[in-house]
This record gives structure tokens, sequence and C-alpha cells, in this order.
């Protein structure tokens, strides 16, 4: 009755592959069958690539538009690629006007226009010219509204009328004479009150109605504050426009995260784990040569402190250790910040207590552990002065990575640039050029004669 | 009508420090009052540790349950500390059983103790019996269920029988005669069907139900997959024991995604952007520690070369580019493969061929990179044999990376570690390693008689 879906899914994967490696690509199909449009696109996903194109000229065009819609970016793309036009005409057949303005903006242009013509829907034009990362972009158009002025009684006439109420419907949008939007009812009130009993009187005209043109970000934020499951979107004139349902939002949650992980790694747009080597390590080479140069610039720093190295090799053998506790101890407060951004957390009215607070922690981490370092060093090398300036420079860089990491991000933000993206870069040439320079700028001035 | 919450939350936050600066509690409290408890617990949250401890006292202990229900971690601790334990009794009087076990398990064990004594419910003390991760901790215990032999009127009418229906509800849950799990069916589904019409013809049995001890991680993967907004849960005899919605289940992908950023950094248990800096820093101190043993490593392998370094200073001044590139690179692989398994899109049956890209990607790149930094190399230090060893030793370096990016996370889930916590740790290890020892070591070979 419960599934564990890890094992379900796994189990597919296991299936399919044994299947496609012993060539009846007939039992793969007879296993498709069985799976739900979103089974398939996870399965998919977790398919090689040639094994995924293999699998995908064996789903029926019914299902083809449903699998797609449950998947993103390269993925999506590559299987599209990989269909025939008509199949991909006939594969929107069954999806609501949202899911087809999402997904035709991945076709190629031809069958994107033959599509347009073939339907010619108002709503999905006036999807399609909406931006993809607003609240218009997740609403659904199957609405009920109902007019504050009814009563419990005719809007239960209202609902039998209906032949099937939209799906995961919990309220009704209340509107004025006007259309105008006054807040939501949820339908298990109007059940279990008297006929004659109003609308009005029944409504929630607390929840607030999402403006067309939200970003998707913030609707997900308002849903998570008041713990809706589904909410009018209105225009500027509060005529209703849609609902957005929480089903929707969670998976912009999702997005969400995924999108902050892989971006603080360069991958931002890596979201197949099987895309062609050739694509993938020129994508990542991007990011190699980001950090290259940041690296060459440390390299700059030690080179102009060739001629100490010279005469105390112990310096070269030492360095990394300043570098590595900064950028370490940098990033844990890069992080918090990173974090304390996307959750409203941290606004210019509480930074400065912020940054007060994590210089006071990376200076006395810096004094705790350059104490530690600089006693094994002295051991080490039987030169306690070097040990001296090795946690000299630690205590610098401490402090220098934690100021880098409240600045940087908040500079970032503020230029309206996702500091998970360039923030962990520009953090580590700071405190690499700042520990290599601090260690060995101490040592020329107070060991070389 | 319409708000965009990160302007409310800046607005409030700004306006309650702007009381507390100016010392008008009084003030302060009058915002307060318009607030949800949600909304409170963001501010409180957001507010440097001795304004939140101020406002704390001003906080009626009505609202007082809510807001803490609302937060997690040390914020919610430190908040428990500051109340008095008459406040706190009184504080869970408004609270669900659930809300209650998920808040007394912070509380002091005297005042627990009182609580249990006081409430006597059945409920909480089997809640409180609960693994916090799994789905009995998530379940609402407010279920309605209906027989699968009942007929829409027979339902419709119970319904209408009870007082207030609970919240979030879009369908009711459906039980045999003997009250074992059947099925879900959709309450507008009964609004609009006939009255003899039987609920067993209407119910949709597709939907799994949850089992109670199903990890929260996994219950979330289950409402993704299958759009759900709510799901009955269920004893191992099939006996239903409470419901989940999906409001819930929000908040655990959103809390899942949180953890997984700051895990990465060892932050896992800073959730109080404000904790006091000694707290802060001890609980930094570890992850500084942890690194600082892989730091010393690396210069332990540096000191293996101490006289190739003599010899020649520039791989001093070179050899940090090789350890950094293969962190980057090395790192990719990992971020990918960690959200692999997360979204369990990783398993047995496909790392092979993802090993093999990741391999490709990694000498690809490296073979790409290492002729460019080989030149760079070269030029600068008027030495192309200098050159050629960085070259070789990075394709060295950025394969090793792509193999420890796949094995390291593999092995660590399989160990049952969270790949996330230590997989960035153990990968430095390993590139920082074998960038050095494959540069200086290579140096040493070729370049020194």
């Amino acid at each position: 009755m419960s599934v564990r879906p890890q094992d379900t899914a796994e189990l597919h994967l296991e299936q399919i592959m044994y299947d496609l490696e012993n060539g009846t690509l007939y039992d793969a199909r007879a296993h498709l069958h069985d799976l739900h449009a979103t089974e398939i696109a996870l399965l998919l996903r977790s398919l090689p690539i040639d094994y995924r194109y293999q699998i995908w000229t064996v789903i029926s065009t019914e299902v083809m538009g449903e699998v797609l819609v449950a998947l993103q970016g390269e993925v999506r793309v590559g299987l599209i690629d990989h269909s025939s036009a008509k199949d991909l005409i006939a594969s929107v057949n069954h999806l609501e006007s949202r899911e087809v303005a999402d997904l035709v903006s991945d076709f190629p242009a031809t069958i994107r226009e033959k599509i347009l013509n073939i339907q010619s829907d108002s709503r999905l034009e006036s999807a399609l010219s909406y931006d993809g990362h607003t609240a218009a972009r997740l609403m659904r158009l199957d609405v009920l509204t109902v007019k504050k002025s009814s009563t419990v009684d005719s809007v239960l006439a209202y609902l039998r009328q209906q032949d099937k109420l939209p799906s995961n419907m919990d309220s009704l949008i209340v509107v004025d004479d006007n259309g105008k939007y006054e807040g939501m009812v949820a339908i298990s009130s109007v059940l279990t009150n008297k006929a004659a009993v109003l609308i009005s009187s029944l409504m929630n005209d607390t929840v607030e109605a999402i403006s067309l043109n939200m970003p998707v970000s913030e609707v997900a934020l308002i849903f998570e504050r008041k713990d809706m499951i589904s909410a009018a979107v209105v225009n500027e004139q509060g005529g209703i426009e849609g609902r957005i349902t929480l089903d929707e939002v969670l998976d912009v949650v999702r997005e969400e995260a995924d999108h902050a992980v892989l971006i603080s790694a360069g991958l931002d747009e890596e979201h197949d784990l099987f895309s062609p080597v050739l694509v993938s390590a020129k994508r990542r080479a991007v990011w190699l040569g980001v950090n290259l140069f940041t690296a060459f610039l440390a390299s700059w720093v030690i080179g102009l402190f060739e001629a100490t190295i010279e005469e105390i090799v112990a310096l070269a053998v030492l360095m990394p250790v300043v570098a590595s506790m900064g950028g370490i101890a940098g990033s844990q407060t890069l992080t918090l910040v990173i974090r304390g951004l996307a959750l409203h957390q941290i606004s210019s009215s509480n930074a400065g207590s912020f940054l007060l607070k994590e210089l006071s922690v990376g200076a006395l981490n810096g004094l705790v552990w350059s104490t530690i370092v600089a006693s094994v060093a002295g051991f080490w090398f039987s030169n306690y002065s070097l040990g001296l300036m090795l946690g000299g420079a630690m205590v610098i860089t401490l402090s220098c990575a934690a100021l880098a990491g409240v600045l940087i991000p908040l500079f970032l933000h503020k230029r309206g640039i996702d500091p998970a993206l360039a923030g962990g870069v520009l953090l580590t040439t700071v405190t690499d050029v700042i520990g290599f320079m601090s260690f060995l700028g101490l040592a020329t001035i107070f060991l070389i004669n």
C-alpha cells in the first residue's frame, strides 16, 4: 500500500536498464505502461543519454506532453530534438494552456507557430506573453468565482451545476459585483453553513491576492508564511486572472533550492547528469577559466616574494595553510549571508550588527587557531619566529575573511548579481591574496635581514 | 491588496529596530499587534539578539506558542530560555497535539512533565513517541473518514453535521468497513454528484497512503511526484492515523534545502544569524579544525619536496594553481552527485555510466587547460619544461578530481554518512594532495639532476 519512492524509482531504473541492455525494447515498453507521466520523466532523467532516446521512441504521444512538462532544461530540450514535428504537435493536445505555453517556448519556432495556429487560443497567447518567472506563468486558469452577495444555497447550487470541479481546489474566490477580488471562502465552510448565510460573512478577506507580475520566489514566500493551499491571481485593476495552487509552488521551491546548489559550483545550466561530454566539458571550462584567473592572481602574489621563499623554503610549505583556513572561515560567513538574503532575513537595518558579530567570531577563531598553528609550525621547523608570522597572518586573514564574507554578497545583491554565483569566487580571491600576502609579507619584513 | 513580502518584512524589521533604538517598547508592541504569528517569528529571527529578547517580553502568551512553533533550532531554544515556566505552560494551550509535541521536546524537562500532566492527552503522548523525522511527526490528527459503501447523500449530511471542517482539506479519506484505508475522494466530486452515487465509484484508489514511519524526505518526494494536496497516514495494519497536508510538506522541502546549504559549510547547527559570538566561534572552530588537519596534510606533502623547491622557487609560485583547479573541477562533479543522490537520480545501475562521463569531461578539460596553463607558466618563467610539468600535473589532478568527485559521495552515501557534510573536505584533501604531489613529483623526477 505505502511505498518508499527511492526504492520504486531505483527499481524502475534498474528494470528498464536491464531491458535495454538485453535488447528487448518491447519489455521496456511494457514496463513503462504502468508508470505515471511524472515517474517516466524521473526515469528518463536518470537514464544515460543513449538509453534515454531509445526509450523515448516507444512513448505514446498522449503521454509525451505530460512527460515533457515534468522535465526542465536540457533534458527536455534534448528529448524535443529527438521528436518528430508531428509528435510534438500532437503531444500538446492533452495539456492546459499554461502547460502548453511553458512547453512550446522550448519548441523549434516553426512548430510553435503551427501549434499557435491550430489552437488559436487567446489564453495560450496571453500565457505566452508573460515573463517566465512571474505569478502569471504559475497560475491555472480553471477558476471558480462567487459573489460576495450570494448565499450558501446559491453557491452550492452553482457548484452542483458544474460537470467536474477543478482539481486541487479547497476554496473559492470571492468577488464583488464588478468582479473585483474580495477574498477567499473555504468550500468546507460553505458546506457546513445554513442555506441563507451570506458568503460575505464566511469569506476570509485577510488572504491577499497575488499580482500577475509578482516574481515566483515571492509567491513561494507568501504561500509559506500564510500556510495557504491556493490563492487568487489578480491584474492591476483587481480583476481575477487565475489561481495558483500549492503544488505548483512546491515545484518552485524545489527548483530554487536546486538552482542554489548548482549555481555555487558554476553549474547553473547543467541540469542533465548525462549531457554529452563535449557539451558538459565546454560549459564547465568557463568556470574553470574564471577560477584559473584567480589562481594565477594568487600565484602572482606569491611571485612577489620569490626572493623571500628562496631564503626560507618552509614558507612555501606552510603558505597553503593560511589561504585554506581563510577560505573556509570566509565561506562560512558567506553561506550565512547568502541564505539570509534569500530568506529576506538580512537587510540594511540589521547588516551592521551581523557584520560586527562575524568580525568578532573571525578574530576570536583567528586568535585561537593562530596559537595552535604557530606552535605546530614552530615545532615542525624548530623556528618559533616563523610560527609567529604564520599565527599573525592567520589572525589578519580570518578577520578579513569575515569582512569579505559579509560585504561581498551584500554588494553583489545590491548590484542585482546573484551572490550565490559570484560570491564564492570573489571571496576565495580575497582570502588567497590576503593569506599569501600577509604571511609572506610578515616574513619578508621580520625574518629577512 | 497584493504585497511584496520582502518589502513588508524589511519594513517591519526597520520599524521595530527604530522603535527599540529610540526606547519606546510601547510603540514596538503596537506594531507587533498587527502581525501574524509567522510574521512575528520571521521578525524575531532577523533581530539582533538583545533586541530579540526585549521584544519577546511584550508578546502575549496566546501568540507565544504559535511563534515558537514557526521557529526552529537555536532561535527557538534561545527564546524558550528567556521565558518563564508559567508562560511556557500557557503558551501550548492554543496548539494542536502535533505542534505541542514538536515544541515541548525543546522545553526543559520539568516543564515538559508538567504540560504532559496537565494535558494528559493520549494523542500528545503518542505524538511524542514518534521519531522526529518521520511522517508521524508531520501528520495532523483532524481526520474525516467516510466509508466506501456510503452514498454522496450521506456523506454530505455527515459533513453538514460538523461544526467546522478541518482547514486545508480538499478531500476525504475513504475506508472499508473495518476502517482500513481504501483511497481518497475529492470533496468537489462529492459536491457535483447525485445523491445516490456510491463513494466507491467516486474515490481514487491509486493514491497511496503514507506509512507512519516513512522518512519526511520521502513523504516530500511522493507529494511532489503525485501533485497531491493531502494524503492519509496509516499504520502497519492499514488503519488511519492522521493526514498530511501539502503546506507541512512545503516546510519540509524548505528546511531540507536550507540544511543542504548550511551543512556543506559545516554550519548545520547555525540557524541563528545572531547567535552569541562565543557559541558561534566554538561551533565553527570544529570545522576549521577539521580543515586545518587537511591543510597540514597538504603542507606535509609539500614538505617532502623542500629540496626541489629550494632549487626551483617557481614551483612554489605555481603549485597553488594545480591544487585550486583540481578542487574546483572536483567540486563540480561532487555537487552533481550529491544532488543526484538527494533526488534519487543516481543509483548503482547508472553510476558507472556517470563516472565514465565525468572522467571524460575531467580528462578533456585537463588537456585543454593544461595547454593554456603550461604556455602561461612557460612564458612567465621562460622555462617551458616547467610549464610541461605543470600541464602534466593538471591532467593527472583533474582526472583524479573527477574520480574522487564521483566515488567519495557514493561511498559516504553507502556508509550512511551525509555526503554534503563530509564530501567537500575529503575531496579537497584528495585534490590538494594529488595536485601538489603530481606537480612537485614530476618536477623532482624530470627537472632535478
